[in-house]
């Protein structure tokens, strides 16, 4: 069965990031700076290049894959759960490049900002708690 | 011109789907235990393989794909409103493959959770149901 | 460091569009004609045809690339601000075609509907205004 839990809507940020940033860093302190335990973030621009993970199933560890070249972020998606008693942003990629060519994955550090407007809503509900999960060996959330 | 209701923001639900089932069916099934009637879904994760429909407008039929590799969602993007009298969920998945390729298309049933990371939003409004569309040939909203 | 502002949520609407019509300028009016200034956007769907833009970093300006097919909207991420006055929605697309393959960037006119299904949410902030971005040569918030 799914596991979840209902939550209730907190509060909204919007804005856009530094250029020249790290894509992951900059998301992740403006949620810091706000004490957001939980949220889902959504953003979309451009990158001056990325660096993406891929989770290998079988091997059961991320590979990373730079992508060295602008392209365009055509969505994020994301939120924000707690690991090691801090909150964490998690959050995949989608980009396109000058042929609109479409690549993406795990946004990992590494993802240099070009711009980046992003919307993120906090929630307040149960924590959050990513815990190794035997399933998966990823950290999910014990809930 | 558009159709479009003004509707209300009702409850939020968040979790994570089980290793190994079905996302279509687990997303429904999360939405049906909830009695959501309308509502807004999002998600991002991995799966172990996904079956995506195309559909083909000129033939006014959905050509169903299968693409048996392990990928991360990099977005799902969905909605929950009324068919037959029933919840139905409508998503569309993207997805990037090991060399960060990205792929999708209209979920279908066959997809296999990796992982999956949701939210859902429902609403307060008038019925959104579905029914047929004589332009398109697809099951849309009466509204 | 990221510019963003907390923000009041508003109002939603959630519909589709017409077949046939310009999803950027359907989109567009569909802002305008409920006088939203601020407001995120999400949407999925199909397409007849496709035209994104590619923003250029070198050169600083948008290339258009015409994709001729139809396509499934897996994903449309968007917001509302404003540009010389008036409302403007900024928007990018994550296309897939036939065989799966995605595509996308930047929503640009000539994106014909074959159908979509949208929602919008309105906030209540500050004025976000677009304006000549110096680091970018982008019209990006001043906030």
């Amino acid at each position: 069965m799914a596991k979840y839990n209902e939550i209730k809507y907190g509060r909204t940020f919007m804005g856009r990031l530094k250029f020249g940033g790290d894509l992951l860093e900059e998301l992740s302190a403006s949620c810091e700076q706000n004490e957001i335990r939980l949220g889902s973030i959504g953003a979309l621009g451009a990158v001056q290049k990325a660096r993406v993970g891929f989770y290998n199933q079988q091997a059961r560890e991320y590979e990373f894959l730079e992508i060295d070249k602008p392209m365009e972020i055509t969505n994020l998606t994301g939120n924000v759960s707690l690991r090691d008693g801090k909150p964490m942003v998690h959050a995949h990629i989608t980009l396109c490049d000058s042929k609109g060519n479409a690549f993406g994955g795990h946004l990992a550090p590494g993802t240099i900002i070009f711009a980046c407007e992003f919307i993120v809503h906090s929630y307040d509900g149960p924590d959050y708690v990513r815990d190794y999960d035997e399933d998966t060996g990823l950290p999910l959330w014990l809930i």
